[in-house]
This record gives structure tokens, sequence and C-alpha cells, in this order.
């Protein structure tokens, strides 16, 4: 059973790099040490673990209301409840030109499940995707599973993470099914202009393909840019708009996303499409039926002072994130991050004197600082660092005093003469 | 765009009846002529619709109680919580002559999602799998979206509707992946006894395939058989143990559910089959954290009376079930239902004067009584019906006693001279 088989069955395994893969084991790395000092991890996107960060109650109240009912113990339609639909369609309609309808709407088990539908309902054989690089590397996972091929395109750091618009053309041929833009940007940081995103929505609409736009990250922007949904331009090119409660209300355990046809084209509304997605909904579980009888309170009751209050911490926590770097000489960050929750960072490892690359750089980090930072190779760029600076300002201060010591004790300027 | 192609691509959708796609054209069928009276569907499995059918409190109280903690909000494991893991891993364990690990427990969410990991695990070009006719149809839709060929074998009403285990030695061949049981019996409302689980073991060790053993309405037994998990027989065969809260605990809407590797030879101990399935639940949205946080409080302080109490008014009602069809000579029931919430019954046609067949049938009873019943062409077997009694018992009363009206109003003593 050595060879990767069941009953004498070869079961091919993607051989993609995961982030959960790449953090666990640098994780383990600490626990093999058992130092005594606290662990800080800017690894994850999952700022739960911090304290400042904080769903409102009126999240959490509307659900356990919702549970205490009684009344959505059952079933749910599988592509989710129709009053869910209906407010998830006004609450993206607010920014669009355009109403969705409910019908445009289908509930899904957090943003991973969206991207799944996404990816599956577009497979076909001989279709690939172009993806981002630096990106999201469920998209590659989800791609292998589903025979899509997958073509990655640059994000261009001196250009603020934009989209390499030419490589897109290149890239793309009459198999090409869809593009994908994350924004606001993981792992970049990077909010797109509205007119960037007019760009990509022209270059899409001139090679015929679809846009996934993956907005989990969806209005957490506190840089130049404010935050513009790509079903904006979706008269220009159909969009596919990706989207959960995880980000912006804090709760990515609660796992209630959503996949949005944004094409008031209505080239998705074509009965034999949503039929076979109405039918791929029929063999995925989707979230909590209570979950979703609760958006609806949740989307209307929700302050904008709880919403301004993330905005605000995630300002200070990435400026002290900015900040700090810029006393470590062999990290530098070419675009300060406006949105999201990361940020890549560029390692200078030459500045070192025992240190390999980036994957090097993470795990004797862990080993020596019980600090875990996401090596850029885990998204697509070699010798990049994703730094997560959803956490709270003191731990992040900590834990980039200790990166700037552990880069000082290895800095070439220390060898031993 | 009227030819099911999103960009100019074709998207082929599986041509699968499924079983809410039937409920919800009978639904309509009635509101086209609005009736004053109350509609009553035996058609869903969803008991919750019912005041009879209620969770017990100790459920409810500790989903709020994970909720409110506030240690919960944050992303799970793609697998599932530990602590789930390992309280689903004890109390399957209670049942078999092994113990089963944290690791052997994968958390989906509810038994759909487990299907699809089963069947996507074992995909594979050219592969085929085994299924019951009659069935669930989810297995069906699912082996199309994930290109598993389908062979039925079917099950035997004169035998209590047991595995035509000759009928899948025929079937089975080098390329057979695995074979599918659904104990207690959807839609037959079966349960099998220990010496034929053994034997569809047996069978299956032989043809070098996996059983896929459905379970989700696992101790719902009340009839002479008792429920015996099919992991009983994990030393004889690889089992697959798919299940959930949804029918025990009545929380379908939940989502809970679990992917179990039956398997004490660990044979999916190796490695690399754990990264495959580890890696395909990283793509997938798995349910939500808090109500994984309250599954091992759930599994532990369930009283056996409230087990006791679902059991009594399933046998109570599933008794009303077979006593009023007894009353309506066009149709019968080979075998009173032991477990599960539904029931199949033959309809004999030839006796009612205006009725072509069991999708006729559905559909006149629909518009004239408002009573919802699934033809058995749904799940694989024409002119059959299938009823699920999980239905007050009152209501269940009623729904029958129309049934006959309408049976005797049609029925060709009936006609006109």
């Amino acid at each position: 059973m050595e060879d990767g088989t069941v009953n004498g069955y070869e079961m091919d395994t993607p051989k993609n790099i995961t982030i959960k893969g790449i953090l666990s084991l640098l994780m383990e790395s600490i626990d093999n040490n058992n130092h005594s000092r606290r662990v800080i991890s800017l690894g994850m996107g999952d700022p739960t673990a911090h304290s400042c960060f904080h769903t409102t109650h009126v999240a959490q109240d509307a659900v356990v209301d919702a549970l205490q009912s009684d009344k959505f113990n059952g079933y749910a339609p599988t592509v989710g409840l129709p009053q869910t639909r209906r407010a998830i369609a006004e609450y993206l309609s607010r920014d669009l030109p355009y109403k969705l309808s409910s019908d445009d709407v289908f509930i899904t088990s957090g943003c991973t499940q969206a991207i799944d539908v996404a990816l599956a309902m577009l497979a076909r054989p001989g279709a690939n995707i172009l993806l981002p690089r630096p990106g999201f590397p469920i998209y590659e996972l989800c791609a292998a599973f589903r025979h899509l091929e997958v073509r990655h395109f640059d994000l261009l750091p001196e250009k603020g993470w934009e989209v390499d618009l030419d490589a897109i053309e290149a890239l793309a041929d009459q198999n090409t099914v869809a593009l994908v833009i994350i924004n606001p940007g993981n792992p970049c940081g990077n909010v797109y202009s509205y007119q960037h995103l007019k760009k990509i929505a022209e270059t899409a609409e001139k090679l015929k393909t679809l846009v996934i736009a993956d907005e989990v990250y969806g209005h957490l922007a506190f840089g130049r840019n404010p935050f513009v949904p790509m079903g904006v331009f979706g008269s220009i090119v159909p969009v596919l708009t990706l989207g959960s409660l995880s980000k912006r209300w804090i709760v990515p355990g609660w796992r209630l996303g959503w996949f949005v046809t944004s094409d008031p084209s209505g080239m998705f509304r074509n009965p034999k499409v949503v039929e076979r997605i109405k039918k791929y909904f029929d063999i995925l579980g989707g979230p909590a039926t209570f979950i979703q009888a609760a958006v609806p309170g949740i989307l209307e009751l929700t302050d904008e002072v709880f919403f301004k209050r993330t905005i605000n911490i995630l300002k200070q926590s990435s400026d002290i994130c900015c900040d700090r770097i810029k006393e470590i000489p062999c990290i530098s960050c070419p675009c300060k991050p406006e949105g999201s929750m990361a940020v890549m960072m560029k390692l200078n490892h030459s500045l070192l004197e025992d240190i390999s690359d980036d994957i090097d750089f993470c795990f004797k980090l862990a080993r020596e600082e019980c600090v875990i930072i996401l090596p850029g190779t885990a998204v697509g760029l070699k010798n990049w660092l994703r730094i997560t600076f959803a956490v709270d300002p003191v731990s992040l201060e900590e834990a980039l005093g200790r990166v700037k010591s552990f880069c000082l004790r290895h800095s070439k300027q220390f060898e031993r003469y």
C-alpha cells in the first residue's frame, strides 16, 4: 500500500504545496524544540485568534435567535434559503450599477466552496484557467482536482501588484474559461483602482473569457483606492463574484459564503447553465440552515461603527508592519498594503550568511524565534514572505522585533572574524 | 446561449432526475390550482417539519454555548476539529469490535458532502461504482459529476430488500472501485441482518472492492434486526462509513456529517492516500467550527430517552402507514419498514382507470388531494412509490385517507356505465 493506491488503483494526488501544509510543518518545527517563548503566527489569515478582532454581537445574536427559533433545523434548498439569497443580492447590489436578483446568488460553505463551484462549473476537457502569481493556492489545488489546466500571470509589484494584462493576452486561448482576480488582494494587500478593474474587464471581454472575482476581503480597504466590486463591469464581461461573511464580519469559522453571477447580460440565466449549477449544489453540503437564516439580519443591522473599527485596526497594524520592516535591511516592502489582511515582503537573503532561501528563512525563524511567517514560495513567489498583519498590534510589534533580531543575528556583517 | 454553453463552451449537465426536482414540480402543480386544503408532504426525508420530531435541548444548548464561548468563530482544520474527530471516533467505536482513531474520521458538511468525498476520492478514468436500485439519487448525480460509471444492482423486495449478491458478482470487474449500501435503508426502510452484512463484506472482499456504507439513518431501527454498522466487518473488507447528526438528532439543517475509514487493516492509512484525502478537504467548505465544537457534548450527553422517543414515533407512524395502505387495493407494501424514515410501496395502476404510471399517479394525487408522494421512478423503481413516514401521526392518517379516496375515485370499479 506504499505506492499510493487503494485496492491497487492509482490515486493521483495533486502535487501542490498548501498554505496549511507549510504552516503546520513550521509549527511542528517549533514544538520539536519545545521553546518556552510564546509562538506568534503571522501566517494564517484568521484574525479571530486575536481578541481585538471580534465579530459584532448583532451577528452572534442573529445566529442564536435563528437556532433557538426551532424553525431552521431542517434542510434548506441546496442553493440556499430564498431570504438569504435575496438579502445577499440586495447587499451586493448597493455597490453595483444594476440590481442582482435572488436567482443570481448561490449560498456556499464559505468562499472556499464558492471557488470549487466556479472551477467545477467551468472545467471541461482541455480547458485552462488563468491564475495570479502570487495567489491563493486553493485555486491551484481545486483546479488540479477538477482537471483544469492552470496558467499563471504575474502581479506586478512595481505597479502596485496590478495584473500583467499583456501576459494575460499572451496566455489566453480559445480554451481559457476564466481569469481570476483577488481584490482586495491576498497575498499582496493591494486594492485595485476602478480604472485597472475596467481594463481587466475589457481584456477578458476581448479574450472572450469570464472573470472570477474573489472578493472575500471585500470592503477591507484602507488606502487610496476604495473597494470597487468587479461586478460593476458585469455589462462588459460576465463576472462570477465569490465572497463570504468570513473576513468583513470576522467569522471565518461560520462557513457562510456566496457564488454570485454578476452578469446583467444574463449569460448565466441560460436555463441549461442554471440547471447545471443547481444540480452541482445538490451534491454539496451547504452552510447550516440557521446560519443562513441569520444572514438577512446580519447584513441589515450591522453598524458601520463595527466595520470602521476593523478597518482602523487593520490600518494601524499594517502601518506597524511596514515601519518595523523598514528597520530590517534584508526585508523590503515594495507596496504598502491598502487592503485585505496580508502583505508580500521581499527577502534579500544575500545579506544573510546562512539562509539559503525564503523556506529556509521561515523554518529557522520559527525554530529560533517562535514566529511563523509564510514563505512566498507557498503563494508562488520564491524569496518573498507573506506576512499577515491581522494580528493584535502588541503581538505584531513583538513578532517583528524578533524577526529583526533574527535577521541581525544572521546578517553577514555579524560574521565572526 | 440557448445551447447550454457558457462563452461557447459546452457545459454537460447530468441528466439525472433529482428527488428535490420532482418534489418541487409536484409542489408547483398544487400551487397552480391554489387549493384551500392543507398540503401534506410524504415526500421529503426531513422530519423537522413536524413538531413531534424535535431535536434535544442538549444539542441546541451545546451549539449555543460553543458559539457564545467566542472560541470557535475561526477556521477549523479542514478535516475537522481534533476533539470532534475524536468524539465521533469514540461514538462509532462503541458498536465496533475495534477502536477507530481520530485520524480515521473526517468531518463533512452533512452526509451529502461525505458522499462526494467518497466518490471523488475513488474516481479515476474507467472506474465504475455499484449502486443499489432503488437507491438515493445523489449517488448517481455525484458519480456523474465525478466521472464514475454507475452500475446498478437490485435490492430484492421478496427478500426484505436484501442486496442481490449474484448481481454484484456479475457487475463487478477490475475497474469497480466500490459498492454502496444504505443501511438502515433509504428508500426501502429495511434493516440488514448481521449475516447479510457479513455476506456483503465477503462478496466485496472476493471482488477486491470497497464497501461504502451510508449509515445516515444509523440506529433508527425498530424491527426484528438491530442496527449493525458495516464497520463491524472492516477486517474482512475496507469500509468507508458515511454518517451525520441529521437523522438521529433530527437536525438535517446543521450539516454535520462524517466520512470515516472503518479499516482496521489500515489500507487508508497509506500516507499517500491520507495526503490525497486531506488535500481534497482543503477545497471543501466544512461545517461551521462552533457546530463541530458542540459535537463532543452532543454525543456524550444526549439521553437515551430522546433516542427511544424518536424510535417510538417512527414505529407508530410506520405502523399507521402499513395499516392504512392495506385499505388501498392498488397499493401494496411487500416489506413492512423496520428502520429509517421511508418505505417503498408497490403501485398496481392496472386497477386504476386513468393513471398511466407512478409519475402520473403522484401528479394527479398532488393536484386533487394536496398530498405529495415521491414516484418510485425518482429512486429507480417505476410504478412504485416512496412514502416518508417521518410525519406526525395525525397528518399521516389524514394524508393516507386522501390517498385512499383518490384511489377509490380512480379505481376501475368506479367506471361510469
